[in-house]
């Protein structure tokens, strides 16, 4: 069965939930450890979205597409590639990308996240599903320019790092399967990425498998699975809006 | 005054305070934030060591030791070039440092780390000591051959964020300059590194101003200040240590 989890705030509380058309089925406990329906339910308009989790740590994938690797005239790696996005970045489905104070062009990348559920170390492909929680829209927002201004260190973590740079959410939909799944960026109504997930070079299970061999995943961690085609910058007064069908839209401003 | 600041769990319960020779000045509410005094005295000696914090994130600069530049054929950067380690990489002193599950060899770098005590945004070098709270030994533990091996991507937050790849402490030393510090890494007893703080690129000041341009700094985040010559790597049944006379002695297997 398919399931929407929700986190957010009513009446200055944080809680979290399911989805139940307009209304949020309220649960208690720990969401990736058997939590617990309440009979409360809480209509969807009067709360505020909270970040679906609050990850110890984000990791993002680069060049995981063949699509996007081509048009870059990159070979797909041998491993996955990856940077990390500081807690600083996190941002919830409404809430304002922010222009940083440099002075660059600020791209989206519209991305498939996957949640862990569960703590992972050194796990196979194959029990890999085991350990996933479910799945979630993210936004890999990035200053371009800066990753490569210095020739003896690309500033993946800068780049990508600055405060508000990580919107994800609003959701986290449980019981699907990744590989069927399209990603949608649309900018200012206008759809700017349009890319299936079974054209990724590590799949979502073997992302999981092989980065436990390098680092434990704990619950709440992200992968962001990274982006393909389509990438474009943002002008101030923007909206910006990553849609996965079955998933759920993760709309942002930018200013 | 210059206070040592420790972490430690006693009786299953960890709590934090200060140094008085061999026993430890409990403290209670916020270390960043007018913590109180307490009158219970704890042993040194029974209690188990953590990190002095747990850090909502992890910077580690590059290339910041103008020696170390020198032999590397690396000019000054312009700005300051970081990477970061993720949390499950933290480790405490007295803690085991464990050998990856790649086939590589595993290098210390002691570095001096610094310890954010208020929020900051886009502080001025000159009010940035006001946003410090103090400052730890670390060790940047990372597997070098990992980094440039992907000739397209180089892999410096994997390389340097495997698990227990961060340890720091034991403790936090306030009021103190960190201008006249030197650092010593001692693997098995024989000294390895042994630099002045004043050699560094960036002071402390200016790293917490620039980096909190970029990205806003919160209590307990950690600047690691970079390495400078005489890194080296470790077999395992080593003991390696990070030693900064006026903050103390961060000791730990590699096993």
């Amino acid at each position: 069965m398919i399931q929407h989890w929700i986190r957010f705030r009513h009446l200055d509380i944080v809680r979290f939930g399911t989805l139940e058309g307009d209304k949020i089925r309220v649960f208690k406990g720990d969401m990736f450890d058997s939590p617990q329906r309440t009979d409360i339910a809480i209509n969807l308009a009067e709360v505020e979205v909270c970040t679906p989790v609050v990850p110890g740590k984000v990791l993002a994938m680069w060049n995981n597409f063949h699509a996007l690797g081509k048009k870059l005239g990159l070979a797909p790696p041998p491993e996955p590639l990856y940077l990390m996005k500081p807690p600083t970045s996190y941002l919830a489905a409404g809430g304002t990308i922010k222009k940083p104070r440099v002075d660059a062009k600020v791209a989206f990348e519209g991305e498939l996240a996957i949640v862990i559920g569960r703590t992972c170390s050194g796990v196979s492909a194959d029990s890999a599903p085991d350990y996933i929680f479910g799945y979630t829209c993210a936004n890999d927002v990035t200053v371009g320019d800066i990753i490569n201004r210095d020739p003896t260190f690309p500033q993946w973590v800068r780049a990508k790092g600055f405060d508000t740079f990580c919107p994800f959410g609003p959701v986290i939909a449980t019981g699907l399967n990744p590989a069927m799944l399209v990603v949608r960026t649309i900018l200012n109504g206008e759809v700017r990425q349009d890319y299936p997930i079974n054209d990724m070079v590590f799949s979502c299970a073997e992302l999981v498998s092989r980065i436990s061999q390098d680092m434990t995943l704990e619950p709440g961690d992200l992968l962001l699975c990274g982006t393909s085609v389509g990438v474009g910058s943002m002008r101030p007064g923007s909206t910006i809006a990553v849609e996965i069908d079955g998933i759920g839209t993760l709309s942002n401003r930018f200013e």
